[in-house]
């Protein structure tokens, strides 16, 4: 990943060497701020409005592959991945708190790289870096982040809110992230039976980004927000589209009818999917890592959102005891399961 | 440190199933609390108050070792360490995070135990578990707990407020986690030469729980509002009373003056200190976990903390040019350092 030689190296920094090394560089830009890092806890301040909080674990070899993973791009990620469950109850994200264990044979640029990536992504989406710790690890690299943000008491979206004939929407396109991280497989196999040979990524770049680098959609909660459109449910899309809609229903106590051929999927991500013998709509049912959003919205709001190139309408709300499914393009009723649909494990 | 035979594995159950397994034992019992686990992000309400934020991150092999840590004792101190930072800002705290990474090879019975002794925790000190992630680990136990807590805005207590003439207080006794650690170091050596031996911990309680099983000191935030005492500065004592102070003075931009003999520790740290050949002043001064609270005060509120059993007041603050130092017992001052004091590494 890097290289060892003339690089600074973790422990001759120590710890509080290292957290004051890194926390330089962090710039303050929300008034909810009240006192950052630097103290035994971060001081928040939301007059009037409803905190969020959620947080994640990412593990080396489970959540990310430093062989082709860039650490600036890890960081940048991570940092997304929280922030979109932010979003996801129709809230914006104000401040992180990031911890990271780290090998101490680490050079300390590399630490380095992670918090660029982490700081790029505060910087981008407004959010505050409020807190964290920083501790060696005698094993894999590990990154916990924790999002927290606000929200109006009346705007808040939880995923429980979905009513029998309410619209399913979703942003963006599906699939993608999941197509992308099969080409950077396919391509570290090729890497590691012959070193010589040079990735051949040329021209995917879209799905690489999707894989790589995704974009919490901060950019959606405002856009309800100025269509004045408040969603009846709200989930973010980590899992796949079929796990999440299976989520909404399951807390909505409803189920749902999915149309194949209004899912959302980019011509690169379908062709490449393609060319791997993938189904480009399993890809997007079960393929998870897009971070877009699901959300489902009451019929009177319809035309708010039709126009809007950045929102499908994929499907609609109906009854509990229909159950969750997929209307193929063939016109086949599918149920939905968690794995995607019932074709997935076959 | 459990068996493995007849017990139910976590990949059995899957991701999902295992938080709903784990999630249903939790009730809600703070106000601000509108809701917990189950959505992509909880949802807190705090009117007036301002927010805490702290996070930890324990890592196996660096912050426990599971060869004499009970995973029951670990979930609980993994939540003290956490609350003792929002006390140490002078705040309640109300809710946590908790993300655990772990092989999917332990037995689910594990992850039980680790959730039990969260839980005793959460309860003790009526404190939500409002949100986390469970994931597999290829490596070792990996435990992330974010803490969130609140605290009226005019009682907050930074480390940077000492002033030239306060009081320097401590909370309990230190040193005895340092001392219990190497009792449970020491056993565990006898114990890989020779399996058959059992330990010898026999009227060592009070260490080991001070090792094992910490108490983060809400009764001391509790105890000052009594009193109507607003400490000038404030700092959980996690890595030792040197460090600690060293973080007050830099932060305050002031000196100190600690005398040695004025340092609570108790009879069990210092007999058990002295027959592993240590200075019960260094483990005092070095040792860290005591995760008791250390504060300075005016000198107008004295008679208020005078009669406190459980505070003591150790020295005083001095002017900055005037550096941190602790008088001996012989009245020999020596300069205060982050790793104790300058003999530490004699």
């Amino acid at each position: 990943m890097f290289e060892n030689k003339d690089k600074t190296h973790i422990e001759q920094l120590g710890e509080f060497g290292l957290i004051e090394h890194l926390t330089k560089q962090i710039k303050i830009v929300q008034k909810s701020t009240v006192k950052g890092v630097g103290d035994d806890a971060a001081v928040l301040d939301f007059t009037n409005k409803q905190v969020l909080v959620s947080t994640d674990l990412l593990l080396e070899n489970i959540h990310f592959d430093l062989r082709y993973v860039p650490l600036k791009h890890l960081g940048y990620k991570a940092v997304q991945v929280n922030l979109s469950d932010i979003y996801a109850m129709n809230g914006i994200a104000s401040q992180i708190t990031v911890s990271i264990g780290i090998s101490s044979k680490f050079p300390i640029e590399a630490v380095e790289e992670i918090y660029q990536g982490i700081l790029l992504a505060c910087d981008n989406f407004q959010v505050d870096l409020v807190g964290g710790d920083t501790t060696s690890s005698l094993q894999g690299l590990v990154i916990s982040i924790t999002a927290i943000g606000h929200v109006d008491k009346n705007k808040v979206v939880y995923r429980s809110g979905a009513k029998s004939g309410d619209l399913i929407c979703v942003s963006g396109d599906l699939g993608g992230a999941y197509v992308g991280l099969q080409l950077l497989e396919r391509e570290k196999q090729i890497f590691l039976e012959n070193p010589e040979i040079q990735p051949d990524l040329e021209g995917k770049d879209y799905i690489l980004e999707r894989q790589l680098k995704p974009e919490a959609r901060k950019d959606i909660v405002v856009l309800l927000d100025s269509l004045e459109v408040k969603p009846t449910s709200m989930i973010d899309i980590s899992d796949g589209l079929a796990s999440e809609l299976l989520h909404i229903c399951k807390a909505s106590e409803v189920g749902c009818r999915i149309y194949e051929d209004k899912i959302p999927i980019d011509p690169m991500t379908y062709h490449t999917a393609v060319d791997f013998s993938l189904d480009p709509t399993v890809c997007a049912l079960s393929g998870g890592e897009d971070y877009e959003i699901l959300f489902t919205i009451n019929q009177k709001d319809y035309d708010k959102v039709k126009n809007d190139l950045d929102i499908s309408v994929i499907g609609h709300i109906v009854d509990k005891n229909e159950g969750a499914a997929m209307i193929s393009k063939s016109g086949i009723q599918h149920a939905i399961t968690a794995q995607g649909w019932n074709h997935f494990n076959k």
